[in-house]
């Protein structure tokens, strides 16, 4: 496919059109496709791109214009254009930007990317708390558009750089003009430190509905701001995270197709490598029973089926507790009460699956006689085995959480893996000694 | 425990204090503690909320404070607070608003709530476009501060209530003040439908970088704005259903400690019946193989372990499918790209398992003399059917959600079982086709 055939005798091209065909678009492509937008209309689907896109497309441009789309990204969506760059063309990206920018970039580049400090804008509107509501007007608006991202709030700082209050605009702008600033802001502040994790200021946005929180150092200077739309990018991530390592992987990082084939596998390989590991003390757990199955075969039938339950049951388990604790609904101190529950919960469960099987069973004998002369006990061994087993897979899936938070662990990745080989060589022990205790006798 | 003694003997109780006791408060304490704090910072703590968690406070409150609260939210929120208190309490509720407001409340309850217009603020900052900025600016200080919660745009409407343009406060306040309204707005306007659902409304915030977005109804009139603040709380939320349904429960719908014991017995015994139900065909599988079992019982030693990577191959790959096609990564139009890449991944993932697997059979051949005189054989069949598991595994994990898109239903929570039993089912017959295939004329 020849760009200049798919994208050049469009005229018309839209912007809904051009971010539609991104992910499929090759790098020239792009490059093409944002030059046939009218100005406006690029800027607004540049600004909408990830910070690796953007770095991506100004490397694609030709060199007189990366400057304008460079310059145009405040310090902190400059900082992680940088940081998406190859390490050999970083330089470059940095000289592309003026002297003052580059340094606040250095400066935020410093900071670890997920922590407040390098998600934060250092441009920020400042005013002092002995001025009059119209002098603190008067000077916000020499400040400038291009020193200051977002003017949603004003934040009063003493002569060393000390957040002394704020003020939305708004509340400035409705205030009486010949008042003093000091007067009128708002005192009972919600900042973050610079050292906070991303987790933890998403959490706070989400609980403040603040449209911008200030950043302080470990000196009480404000530093910058950290701002709610850097905040949805960091919430849609930290689920994608999450979701991809309930799902027994490493966290991708990058979109799906961006990721490469051999970094995709080596992210896989590592878990399902763990996973099978500790499977493999399923066949130990088999090997003791071997004499068992040799006696009655009957009882192989119904392995997948009870240990897949209680692993099922240990998942749904896990996730539920693993994500509520995520979210700050669950505290360490919950435990006991939270594995309560779901020891009853998975009392009622395992009953609600025994009775099911049990079912399932009699009609089978029934149907096509199956099982032998000794189905009943072969029945309830079933039954009362997944009794057992979902109640103790809810229960290590519900307790295996907390415990890994306690030492320290992410339970979202750790948890998995562990829960499945627990349950699944518990539901193996657990069936074959019900089975020994009902079939003693007649069929073992 | 008495509230009286837990809380009131604190004079200097802080809204942290507060916030971070409120899950295990009681409604009389939570009532309690918003009374011991100074105003400005119990109507914090208030906003901060959930609507379930506010109109729980409102109505544990004296009969003479609760219009005060019920009065300090937005009618959107409002709404929420209506929709979340029981029927027979929601009259009481709405009647604690003013006339104006409770229209607007009870236009909002007609959309549903998870649509744009179940989310929006009927109440804007707008402005006429043959207005002068300096006009414009004067008409905005008169709507006052009860009239328009968010003032980051100001919308340019036409007498028919269409949009025509928006400023930003900031571009607005930058202007020059003669200029008319219609010459410095921009027309290049992102908006939603007031039918759009709040998924694609919330992935449209993180595409645009935008802190409120224009809500159009059917006839092109703007019925109010969508604020980003109200969004993080669906991004969070919706990423907490996916993850609830790929842990194999049907979405919980409120914290997990909030959940009444039954209701939550009720939503997780659906899917883990389902997945039971699912799963005992591998009984009937097992039931084909009976003979091959009999005849040699080592090949059940090792069932739990094949049957377990395949699912865990399968679990992986659909939930990175699932969650790219949640995220817009991938469309239906790449399940061919996708299933080539998973098969290719699936190979090499398999033939990394089956080698592990190997090399443990002839570990313990060395060390225990296990699995007798074939022990090779056996080791070749272990092998060989976990790269036949782990690849079908992986492609049926990545081509279900597609297929599941495709037909109407949801990935998340559909998927996990079908590929369960899928996987394990199809797991049994390669593993026991492959043994008989390599074990012919020896051990079977």
């Amino acid at each position: 496919m020849q760009p200049s055939q798919s994208l050049a005798p469009r005229e018309g091209l839209t912007t809904t059109e051009l971010r539609d065909a991104w992910p499929v678009l090759s790098h020239a492509e792009r490059a093409e496709g944002i030059g046939l937008l009218p100005r406006d209309a690029a800027e607004d689907l540049f600004f909408s791109l990830d910070a690796h896109d953007q770095a991506e497309l100004i490397r694609s441009l030709p060199a007189g214009e990366r400057r304008s789309w460079m310059r145009l990204l405040p310090p902190d969506d400059a900082a992680d254009v940088v940081q998406q760059t190859p390490l050999p063309d970083r330089e470059a990206m940095l000289g592309l930007l003026d002297e003052p920018t580059r340094k606040e970039v250095m400066g935020l580049m410093a900071y670890a990317e997920d922590h407040a400090g390098g998600l934060m804008n250092p441009r920020f509107a400042r005013v002092r708390p002995d001025m009059s509501v119209d002098e603190a007007i008067a000077y916000l608006r020499k400040q400038g558009r291009e020193q200051v991202e977002t003017i949603y709030y004003t934040y009063v700082l003493d002569p060393e750089q000390r957040l002394l209050g704020v003020l939305s605009f708004r509340e400035l702008f409705d205030a009486d003009a010949t008042q003093r600033v000091r007067d009128v802001m708002r005192t009972n502040i919600v900042s973050v430190t610079d050292r906070m994790s991303q987790e933890e200021v998403s959490r706070l946005f989400v609980r403040s509905g603040l449209i911008a929180i200030p950043v302080i150092d470990g000196e009480g200077r404000m530093k910058g701001i950290v701002t709610i739309d850097d905040i949805v990018h960091v919430i849609a991530e930290e689920a994608t995270e999450d979701i991809q390592k309930l799902g027994g992987s490493e966290a991708l990082g990058a979109p799906y197709l961006k990721v490469g084939f051999l970094q995709m596998v080596r992210k896989r390989a590592g878990w399902l490598s763990a996973l099978f590991l500790g499977e493999m003390l399923t066949a130990t757990a088999m090997g003791y029973f071997e004499k068992e199955i040799e006696r009655a075969v009957v009882l192989a039938l119904f392995v997948p089926l009870i240990i897949s339950s209680g692993g099922n049951s240990g998942s749904q388990a896990s996730t539920l507790v693993i994500r509520a604790i995520a979210l700050g609904e669950l505290r360490l101190r919950d435990w006991w009460r939270v594995v309560r529950r779901e020891v009853a919960a998975g009392v009622a469960l395992g009953s609600l699956l025994g009775t099911i099987g049990l079912a399932r069973i009699l009609s089978w004998v029934v149907l096509f006689h199956a099982y032998g002369a000794h189905y009943l006990l072969v029945g309830f061994t079933v039954a009362g085995s997944l009794v057992g087993v979902v109640t103790f897979g809810t229960m290590a899936g519900s307790l295996l959480p907390f415990v890994l938070r306690r030492l320290g662990f992410d339970p979202a990745s750790a948890c998995a893996p562990l829960v499945a080989t627990l349950v699944d060589v518990s539901g193996l022990v657990i069936y074959f000694s019900v089975a020994s205790f009902i079939l003693r006798g007649t069929l073992l």
